[in-house]
């Protein structure tokens, strides 16, 4: 899994400061989450490939998470990209986007299927076998969500010491035993799956989260996520600010991190009236230690 | 006079290269003229100044002409702007706009004053005590215009060597005579106006023309402007591609710049397959020698 991030700032687009916008790899899958002004070509600078992109995540439409939308797809179509492509977000995503795309002309041949939300419950919005997407509500000035994506269970890892034991046993049985089936070797004798494999992976999460007030209750759904991106707007000395603003501070991402007990969280959507970033870390750090910062360009493997 | 391109590619924002957008200052009025997306970025980066802007002028409701344009107002708003502002373009922009920022709950405390085209024929679009700027009707795949930007005449100049003659004239009598009005002095004498001024300067025009194919019948609009910028989206090679998607090639423009002898000319909206920009201007010299490429950043002064 592999998360780059492609602009981390909130507001609007400056020099140096990229409004939100994520790419996530994960298990062979590639989605896009957010997409303000600008991220058509933070997305050429990072090299990421816009035909890998099938599904399109927007958490609410506020201009910094969404104007770089229609732009994307316009290129989409300029490219004669072919293949459909699904996009999530709130309702009335559809509407301005499709107004906006028939008022410039942009004749695309791929199909753009929009999967508008209003559930302010989770929701599952996307499975297949690889992966699976969830909503997470959050409270913001607008109706908003994150998203959790988690990998499926993966098949098990074949136990090549224990299968060499076997010389019965051909390549050609490799995927049913990876499914977890026993084996009938031709004498007869069953041999029990669990002696020729080891368990998988553990399949891996990602949970996105912005833009919200401090919100507790999401803590069962984002609970022990490998990877939890949470917006810190503010640094705690304007916490009155950011509860006006329904935004985050540093400690109160770090304190749903903790209550999350995730593995890494990584914060973003600073304010422009902070010059030293770095205090953010810091800040977040006095309550959760495994905090990293967003920034454009930057990739968290895990 | 000057000129300053913000952008100067066709089709989508890449790495390095930006679409559609100008500012101009002209005769102490400040105007953008087309506004692609990125614009925004643009103007920090070249330090155009956001609220000098009252007027924006859109071509074409093409992408990689006003994609920028939502952005723009957003952050006039979270910029705290009171004074009005007026948006030139064509059919549409007003409610694909409004749209746009009512969904963002873009919240600004000025006023938008969209002024919508339709006519097919060249008028005056605004005027003030400085400047006037007409339509330039173009051909394109879509309702198009280009504008041309004129200064208003001028006041006489004091000739302060004739007018040092006459110990009797006050400075306050210089409004008066820059007018063009006659003095008299308190021994009833006339001096008559032209023994005291200078001609004013001329005044200075500018013509922008993008996108369109090649289209003769503007040059008596633009007819002796000092700039003119005229896209040219081909080498001459691919006159046919030109042709077809109503756009002119280098020699076209040049065309244009020599017919209606223009002072220089500026070329740009390069198509994306070419590498060698230079190749442009080479080409266009061979028909109006004093071409000059649009490039990002790059200030044309007159």
């Amino acid at each position: 899994m592999a998360l780059t991030i492609l602009g981390c700032h909130s507001a609007t687009p400056r020099l140096n400061a990229f409004p939100t916008s994520q790419y996530l790899e994960i298990n062979n899958r590639h989605f896009l989450i957010d997409c303000g002004e600008g991220t058509q070509r933070q997305m050429r600078k990072y090299k990421v490939g816009f035909s890998k992109i099938n599904h399109i995540f927007i958490s609410h439409l506020h201009g910094d998470h969404f104007y770089g939308l229609v732009g994307l797809l316009a290129t989409f179509g300029i490219l004669n990209r072919e293949k459909e492509l699904h996009i999530y977000g709130p309702k009335g995503i559809k509407e301005v986007t499709l107004l906006q795309l028939k008022i410039s002309q942009s004749h695309a041949k791929y199909t753009m299927i929009f999967h508008e939300l209003t559930s302010k419950k989770s929701e599952l919005i996307f499975e297949d076998d690889k992966v699976s997407v969830r909503t997470i509500p959050l409270t913001h000035r607008v109706y908003t969500n994150g998203y959790l994506f988690t990998e499926k269970e993966k098949s098990r890892k074949l136990n090549m010491l224990n299968i060499s034991g076997y010389p019965e046993i051909d390549k050609a049985d490799y995927l049913n035993i990876k499914a977890g089936r026993d084996v009938v070797l031709p004498s007869g004798e069953v041999v029990p799956n669990a002696a020729l494999t080891l368990n998988p992976p553990k399949p891996l999460s990602f949970a996105f989260c912005s833009d919200t007030s401090y919100k507790p209750d999401i803590v069962p759904i984002i609970k022990n996520v490998d990877l939890l991106y949470h917006e810190a707007t503010f640094l705690q000395d304007r916490e009155d600010l950011a509860k006006k603003t329904r935004h985050s501070t540093t400690k109160q991402a770090a304190e749903i991190a903790k209550q999350a007990n995730v593995k890494e969280l990584i914060i973003g959507h600073y304010s422009g009236r902070y010059k030293d970033i770095s205090l953010f870390k810091k800040e977040a750090q006095e309550i959760f230690e495994n905090t990293n910062l967003a920034e454009p360009g930057k990739t968290f493997k895990v």
